[in-house]
């Protein structure tokens, strides 16, 4: 496959699993002190996972999980945070400015603050109480695995996902099912850069659990990577604004996902393929083989943002920029300058 | 001012001045019945005021405020739903056919719901536990002022919000305030049409309190009835992806609110000034008087969301008409089919 390396991305697999303990010790240990909700905080791509895991737990739990843009949380606080809270952050670095900021203002609270990163002494790891070691060199995916050890093992102590020895399972078996996943995608990631590369405007539609990969491709790749021109807008709200901008030559994507919200979805693409020749439709539900749909375990519906990760950022991503010819790393802002 | 009618301005004044009581009543007896937490809920455009409550919910109050799209909503479920949730909806048509539909299924589970609509015998109102009587003509802020009577009435009663009987009379002397905001607008609202009713792209940034109108403007307005592209972001993730788009020539709307997050517009205001000639800051304060900053009762960002929902809903759209040529009124799509 373009641009990637088996060794590296097995290297990463390997890492990533060896996280595992330390996310499911932490949500051990904070189910023992007890808590009365969750802060889930981050900036940017990091926030993706997040929002995907505040719709799942809408679903799961009557427990409170506010999914906060950390600079906002920040500025202007939150009454329900307390001593009480439990916050969980995520930067990848370990330095992102925004994230550090709220984990020592939590932490100067006596606010306990889980933070996912790479290093037990960055910035990020050092203001924390819970550091997950998060040491893959690539693979969204793998920040939404080690996420999910340590989420869903707190829905499982309070008796909401009773479900979590095999689901924990399961996760440990991903990353050779994502890796076809991907090789099975690559022809069609080829097809749709070379299609749409130049394209001046694209729009980008998803829900729910998917909102957040929705969100972060469009912006944290296609925006600041590739300097691309997107809107995102929900599968639910395409209905009321955004739906008059297409036009049988409006370059359009649809992300679905595989629970609850799939029919809206649904709707959206009825709609969208009588009225755009532009349309692609990205379904997780082609790459997940046994587990579309009421598979193993029925966890296909919190697997798929997952999948959709893979495709996407690892995969269409390098697809764009070969045509394209503009460097994924290049910015001529972010971390060019302090803002 | 252009398209605008003084006469029927005051009529709507008026007849919303008189669902005060309504409001008010509503909130009473929820609070007398009691409760356990409150679910807003809407599409498109209704869902705007929505979101600026739940984002002050945020900085007022411990109860759990939940701002929902209603067919996600409907789809998916919420596990904090119950009987001792109160929903509330809105929709002036009172046909909306998700805001409908989500009212129904409360009904049916003997969840209250409170209705803000015109009509008690529309589908929404035949649907509601409580109707709030929505009669203005035009004035999309006459529904943050129906929303606010209720909502932060039920504030006061939990003791989060004192300040209440002193908000409930600032709120009543507001239209002759957002007629002279909207004056002293109109030559701005022109010259900004006139600058950029071409461009073939805009980036409207706005967050927090603001980020409901920047979500409503960009998407319900220029998008559905101007066929305009366009991209809204937050403040505080312009950073984190958006940013790479802004060069000299492009177009941006900065939307400042006047709340603890006025510091991330600001930082926004600041790498925006330096990096586009086009930038075009709305700025509540400039159009608030005496309120601004600290004025009567520190109520500014509380009501920043109207002026800003005045000048841009009632007075920038009709501005940008004049010069595309492009009638508000017409749709392509919405409502023209089922969906």
């Amino acid at each position: 496959m373009l641009k990637f390396n088996d060794a590296e991305y097995a290297a990463s697999a390997q890492v990533t699993l060896q996280s595992r303990a330390a996310a499911e010790q932490a949500a051990k240990r904070i189910w023992e002190q007890g808590f009365s909700n969750l802060f889930l905080t981050a900036v940017g791509g990091s926030l993706s996972p997040m929002m995907a895991i505040g719709e799942m737990a809408k679903q799961l739990t009557d427990l409170s999980v506010h999914v906060e843009q950390a600079a906002e949380l920040l500025a202007r606080g939150h009454k329900q945070m307390d001593s009480d809270s439990v916050v969980i952050t995520m930067s990848k670095s370990g330095d992102t400015k925004e994230t550090v900021a709220i984990a020592r203002a939590c932490r100067d609270r006596g606010i306990p603050v889980v933070a996912l990163t790479r290093e037990a002494d960055s910035p990020l790891g050092a203001a924390a109480s819970y550091h997950i070691p998060m040491k893959h060199t690539n693979g969204v995916e793998y920040e939404y695995m080690l996420l999910y050890w340590l989420f869903f093992s707190l829905l499982y102590y309070r008796g909401d996902f009773p479900e979590y020895p095999a689901f924990a399972e399961e996760l440990t078996k991903l990353p050779p099912r994502l890796l076809k996943a991907k090789e099975a995608f690559e022809e069609k990631a080829d097809t749709i850069a070379r299609a749409f590369h130049k394209e001046p405007y694209m729009i980008w539609v998803g829900g729910s659990e998917m909102w957040g990969e929705t969100y972060l491709f469009s912006m944290c790749i296609l925006e600041e990577m590739q300097w691309m021109r997107t809107k995102a807008v929900s599968s639910a709200e395409l209905f009321h604004g955004t739906l008059e901008l297409v036009e049988e030559d409006t370059c359009v994507f649809l992300v679905k996902g595989m629970g609850a919200c799939r029919e809206l979805d649904e709707r959206a693409q009825r709609f969208l393929e009588s009225h755009t020749k532009k349309l692609t439709v990205i379904d997780p539900a082609e790459y997940m083989e046994e587990d579309a749909f009421g598979g193993t375990g029925g966890f296909a519906w919190i697997l798929a943002p997952l999948f959709v990760s893979t495709l996407l950022v690892d995969r269409l991503a390098v697809h764009m920029e070969k045509y394209t010819g503009h460097d994924l790393d290049f910015r001529r802002y972010y971390r060019q300058f302090d803002y």
